[in-house]
């Protein structure tokens, strides 16, 4: 999976480099206090997952250039956004291997460099003068914003069924992987059908996206991971493979999980018990099974588009998604 | 000064009351925590002076009814989620006579509520379809933040210059009044010159209305103001009443009020000490002063209207910016 990860950034290293100026130029901030917050949170070795899907989204209806690059980091300036809250949301430690920012700063410091980033995200989809882009990047950070307050609501709730799981990481991540490839082919102006079909691609590896992400917390160790493992688990956050073992478990199985779960100080130990539980009764496999399935769905969608560069890289990230170890 | 407020009052009923209904209909939570939360925030005794001007800039310009209510919305909307933010950011204890909501429930849901609201004022905006009003709607986000981050730079800082406190309530308060009157111009299709001088009075009560609420500061108790009286000092913020009698100040008066203003727990009387020194110094009377050039100008730019009932009250409001006792 290393060679997948290699190759595909070999694919796209031109872009990659491209995306990683735009972000830079297109920040212009007037102080300095929110060009080190925002460099701390956006230029600390992330994947670029995002803008890279929205160049690829737009190469693939045959858009390119400048314009496509600085159109990209909208997506990547509203995702350092949300970390920039949510870590504070979750009083997280870690991200990307490195103090989080409303420790390294504080906390009104992250409120207001997110709430910084999320205007310039918006400001940027603002000048492309199209409201159709424009609303439907309105409507992502209205759904990611309700998506953490759902999640934050049902914080340390054991009685969270896969139906609510799915509906909030519909809102807090999919959208936006949805809104990314959507918008870069309206911006590419795209026929209708070819826009929809990015929209449906972006949306299923956002939901596989966030499954995964939910699936290293409990297969990786800290070091691989760039945070602290049992991280969902100690901030309350039930997730679908625990969400997954817990409807499947007998009644002491049961006990033992919510045991392990409630106690916010849980030892190594008991973590492992939780893993090994997670295992016997499918959590995990069920996990990586429906992530597999949406990985699925998303590279069907791509059916309606020629081969070409931009759709095989496309089909490589969707593949990759399944089986990255952070 | 009462009658004045009540003259307005009695003049726009049918606007607040249409205001009321939109800011309600528009709020769409799908949560029962963010309508708990943005309520308090959005249904506790605000002035709503913000949708008031965007309708009766709107009104001036000879464009009314549910759409104008609807869309001066997104600046009470904006103003919310500053105030969730800033509360949490200046760690304020009360607001209109409530506790401030990141007590009442905790930062992370002032945080995340306040980015729904921000998105949602967004949202509005996008729905206009025009382009020119999206924009100005997201560079005024954009402003708000920054100017926010500017203030928390200098947190505590005895070398804060007019000219640099300027430059703050200018982005975090001007811009604000000044989007809204535009836009609502843009909104009703109103011709440039109207839209420029519509924008030009918004700038203007802006920046009196937040040199007034800094002297309110200083000059009314807590029961009147609906937070704690010597709230700015405590946090650390340097306003202009301050600003001009500590450079004015002979040494040994200087020293008396950096003494005061560097103290966190200073006493009720070290307060009033400092008050006196304000007025010694004529910090209270430069602020004044000031915000009535300013009012002056703004009610100076209105004259490329006829007179009507909007233009008049427009000039109330206005004059009332200036003696308003909360």
């Amino acid at each position: 999976m290393q060679d997948l990860k290699d190759k595909i950034i070999d694919m796209v290293k031109d872009d990659l480099a491209a995306i990683e100026i735009a972000l830079k130029q297109n920040l212009s901030p007037q102080l300095d206090l929110v060009a080190k917050i925002a460099g701390h949170i956006l230029f600390s070795g992330g994947k670029r997952l995002r803008p890279l899907i929205a160049v690829l989204s737009a190469q693939i209806c045959g858009r390119d250039g400048d314009y496509v690059k600085t159109f990209s980091t909208i997506f990547e300036y509203l995702h350092a956004a949300t970390l920039l809250h949510d870590d504070l949301v979750d009083e997280a430690t870690m991200r990307r291997g490195k103090p989080a920012a409303h420790l390294v700063w504080d906390n009104p410091s992250a409120v207001l460099v997110g709430d910084f980033l999320l205007a310039r995200a918006l400001s940027i989809a603002a000048a492309t003068q199209q409201p159709a882009v424009i609303e439907i990047i309105a409507q992502i950070t209205e759904n990611m914003s309700q998506g953490e307050i759902h999640q934050l609501s049902r914080k340390g709730k054991l009685d969270l069924f896969e139906a609510e799981y799915m509906e909030i990481i519909r809102r807090k991540t999919a959208v936006l992987f949805q809104g990314a490839c959507r918008t870069s082919a309206l911006i590419a102006e795209a026929p209708k059908e070819k826009e929809a079909a990015l929209g449906e691609y972006g949306f299923n590896i956002g939901l596989a996206f966030q499954m995964i992400d939910d699936l290293l917390d409990y297969t990786l160790d800290t070091h691989v991971l760039g945070k602290a493992v049992g991280a969902d688990l100690k901030e309350g956050k039930l997730t679908l493979p625990v969400i997954y073992a817990l409807q499947a478990a007998d009644a002491k199985d049961r006990l033992v999980m919510e045991k392990i779960i409630t106690d916010k100080d849980f030892a190594v130990n008991d973590f492992k018990s939780l893993i090994e539980l997670l295992h016997k009764y499918g959590g995990i496999t069920y996990t990586q099974k429906l992530a597999k399935d949406y990985i699925k769905k998303a590279k069907n969608t791509l059916a309606v588009f020629e081969n070409s560069k931009p759709k095989k890289i496309l089909m490589m990230i969707a593949d990759y998604s399944l089986v990255r170890q952070a």
